[in-house]
């Protein structure tokens, strides 16, 4: 492992972070002082999937131009889509296992004497030889796990393809991703299951906890590993009357969200290793810790603002701040 | 058990039927001589979900009227989701297990006087509780059981919503949906898997056996019960190029097969029972048989035309034609 240097080409650390996550449908960012401070803070709807091919650097203008202008002395560090193919600049997978240092020397910077970096994406190969990749889920992780202070942790990380990482030593040793959010978008509005279901999610006809226990029945029908029958047994139970249609779309929630579960335990063998650490918002963490809790594990809400904090230690591990 | 009769109110025996397999989107039609002798047979577009609620006579005389006015002397029995509640009599499901007997008595004569009437589907409860229905495929089993000659055999009917059933007897004691087809559709289509792969099925890029060893690929890919972990390894094989954009739609779709393969031998205990038989088109069919040989199993294709057939064993098993 070499030596942690400065951003190349730049006379001396900086004094301040821009700090980027900027996946596929929104752009975060905030500027922090070298010490951890936030100074400024933003978010937008330029997920780079709204943004044109050659149109990166205008949106970045446009978004955080102003800030650079008033503290000129920043290094940038992007983590997220940005980073991938469809995106501002590829910045190539690393290898698991990794830390804080093979993400701060793996760091992309894409134009001499600018000092703005992409981090990169993380990639494994599980046993049986199929691939499996992230991109912006580590930054999250290093943050958390910066946050909690062990060297050891298993983080769950759920939404449209749910993550769960095993760190060992500081390091993300390896993960599996699961298509539970797409999945559920997908069934709850495009297939045969939607029809029956109110419209809209942002209107539940349910709310929590009679949500709740929609959703944990659906978390004990998830059964042994035979999804592609007990999603359409969402269907049958409506038909009958088992299940109103506005408890539909909850239950089906558990339904994958048990899968996830069941999945995960069987190909990461994570039974005994305490509390799993759970990246998301309060809304999807309370539904994860309530699944989990089926299962006889205990989740717990991992810290709040990880990009920003991942992206903060990466900079440290690279001594690109004052 | 009663005894089978002639239609309600009528004098006596019809001399043809006409056989309707009116499903969600096409309508399916054939006009049989008692002896099973087809006279006339049409299909069309026009599935349930075209037809406009108070639409359905208009739509059966436009398709179907000039026959009965040429054979007057002719009992109608219509199977599929036209017997549904979003169709144009509702037949309430017939529970299993049920044979030719129980479903020519379950029959709904809609309307006083006039021979015709609807097949009732038939629905049962798993073991965890959960129903399960079908509405459509029981006359196709019936047809290929028909056919084949035998008491007991295991039915596959792959498809949007595919069906293992088990026939005892000469009856159907228990089955088993699967959501594969619509996964698929929704999955190669609308998900981020779609985003690379080539637009359009009907145009393939991969002519068969090219096309196969994709598939078989996907199939051997199906691993132990880990479907939304496995479904993601699509978009990672192929962003490490693994696997070339155009034999991603025949790898998706062999995870898919391979997955339902998996789960209904979990659920079917269906391993020494001899051939599976197939009950769909030949290309479907051809990929059944290929999947079904990774697990060690024989598929048998069967009789064509189950539908009809299986509306004509049913109206002799009610005594409805000379």
């Amino acid at each position: 492992m070499t030596t942690a240097s400065i951003a190349p080409g730049a006379a001396a650390p900086a004094r301040h972070l821009l700090a980027l996550d900027w996946g596929t449908t929104s752009l975060r960012a905030a500027l922090m002082h070298a010490d951890g401070t936030v100074i400024r803070e933003t978010s937008s709807r330029d997920g780079i999937l709204s943004v044109p091919a050659q149109g990166f650097e205008a949106v970045f203008q446009r978004v955080v131009g102003p800030w650079l202008q008033e503290f000129p002395d920043t290094v940038v560090l992007a983590a997220g889509m940005v980073g991938s193919r469809q995106g501002w600049f590829e910045a190539p997978y690393v290898a698991c296992p990794a830390g804080f240092a093979e993400m701060a020397e793996s760091l992309l910077w894409p134009e001499p004497g600018r000092r703005l970096a992409l981090v990169p994406g993380l990639s494994m190969t599980h046993v049986e030889g199929a691939p499996d990749v992230m991109r912006g889920e580590e930054v999250q992780i290093f943050g958390a796990l910066d946050a909690l202070g062990t060297d050891d942790a298993i983080f769950v990380l759920p939404g449209t393809h749910s993550k769960w990482a095993v760190v060992q030593d500081r390091r993300i040793t390896r993960f599996h991703t699961f298509m539970t959010g797409e999945l559920y978008a997908l069934l709850r509005h495009q297939s045969i299951l939607a029809r029956v279901m109110p419209a809209d999610d942002d209107a539940p006809a349910l709310t929590w906890p009679a949500q709740r226990d929609a959703f944990l029945a659906g978390v004990h029908a998830a059964g042994e590993g035979v999804l592609l029958h007990t999603l359409f047994s969402v269907r049958a139970r409506g038909l009958f009357g088992h299940l109103p249609a506005e408890a539909q779309p909850d239950f089906l929630s558990g339904l994958l969200v048990g899968e996830e579960i069941r999945e995960a335990l069987s190909l990461l063998d994570a039974g005994g290793a305490g509390p799993l650490h759970l990246v998301c918002n309060a809304l999807l963490c309370e539904r994860y810790r309530s699944a989990l809790d089926v299962f006889g594990l205990v989740g717990q809400a991992a810290a709040d603002n990880a990009s920003f904090r991942g992206l903060l230690a990466i900079a440290r591990a690279r001594v690109l701040l004052a």
